[in-house]
């Protein structure tokens, strides 16, 4: 699916449930279902996270847009991220929640937790409303 | 953008470029853009592993479709895979990385590197393959 | 310090100080304390968590004693599980936490919490007592 | 075992041992040995590695000894510190994995491969040899 919309020619529009059936056709491919397990899932993905956090380690603060990074560094960070969503995707799938639903759900639980009028913006305030988020939990 | 394609009425098909979207815009209503640094999503997004990995940790291991868990722990593993997954997503955007476009790239080079023809699909072959990728840490 | 009393002769008595002074010995020769941030530190920390579930990713449940892994895995094994906790001893070291006496003050908290008289063991009450353990932080 | 060596009276050496003595005698005095599996007790501690991790997600770059910190979330450090290593020293103990000998030996095989000697201490430098060990995912 292309799209002209909103970034250039090459920007794609890429759906979860796309990459979660592409996954889903990579593993019966390679008769690799039946190590698809939900805790095998989770823990290669903890290994895809460690990766991506390999990245960063050694860094220090790091700057949005990443300005002094080299190209290979930010093709490989790429690969990282993919990877921890593309595990992500298949976690999702064989736990069977629809994950792209449950996000935009989430999103709105979100906006109805941090409501937009709320005026301290604080560190302070920011942490415990994080906190706030868990107590549930 | 809805589909009636392969799961009926209400299956919703989700971009990542939406979530990124709406992630952005609900970062600037709040002015939280400030606190997310590239280091400290990533780090956000270890803290929201860890709280899917509670939800994993005493189970043993789990059957595909979790066919005993009860409606309300689906519901709180559908939140902890959307937190990492919008954690991911902003942690992509604001490195600048078109995490959809990496993804399917990726998805191409796994399937040159794990070619369908390979006919030796044993655990020892599967996990070897990953293990050599890491045999001299 | 080796000792004959639980483990025969080859079992060493290992402190939490002596690996920190190590660590700090080995940051010092090689003029690395300046990459030694908390947070360097705990990414550092987060990578090695990823090699160790790598090891566990593919295998289903694990029996206790990994009676059927090879030699050279649980040589393997150690090695990853040891990288965790130096990163670990050496993130409490710059955050000037002695982790031995905190994990000797855990140990109390946590067996006030979980009294031995409790006589229902079964896994929802553990589950629940351990949601109970996080409810403050 | 109390020591006035290096930090005064109130410092204790408290051994990997002693910590792993003492997590078995608290899991049988509770019934729950039946719970820790290597792979649930390895879920358990990446669920305690994302606390460790909240606790640093919005503060960017944090310094050395923490200077900022109030005294209560110093101590909720120490409280999560002890929590990944109460449950690394469990993991460690049903695998048959001699935690502190591993430790040792690991940094053994570090000062091997990091030798004293090199003189370029540059990030560079320091990046690369961690990130050449991975140039291959």
């Amino acid at each position: 699916m292309k799209t002209g919309e909103e970034g250039g020619e090459d920007k794609e529009v890429v759906s979860l449930e796309t990459l979660s059936k592409k996954m889903d056709d990579f593993a019966k491919a390679r008769d690799w279902e039946k190590y698809h397990s939900p805790r095998n899932l989770l823990l290669a993905m903890v290994g895809e996270v460690g990766e991506l956090s390999e990245i960063f380690q050694w860094k220090g603060e790091v700057a949005r847009g990443l300005p002094d990074w080299k190209e290979e560094e930010k093709v490989h960070l790429g690969e990282e991220l993919s990877d921890v969503l593309l595990y992500l995707v298949r976690l999702s799938h064989v736990c069977g929640v629809d994950l792209g639903k449950a996000a935009l759900r989430k999103l709105e639980l979100n906006a109805i937790k941090y409501p937009v009028t709320q005026t301290d913006h604080s560190v302070g305030e920011h942490s415990s409303s994080k906190s706030k988020l868990k107590e549930e939990n």
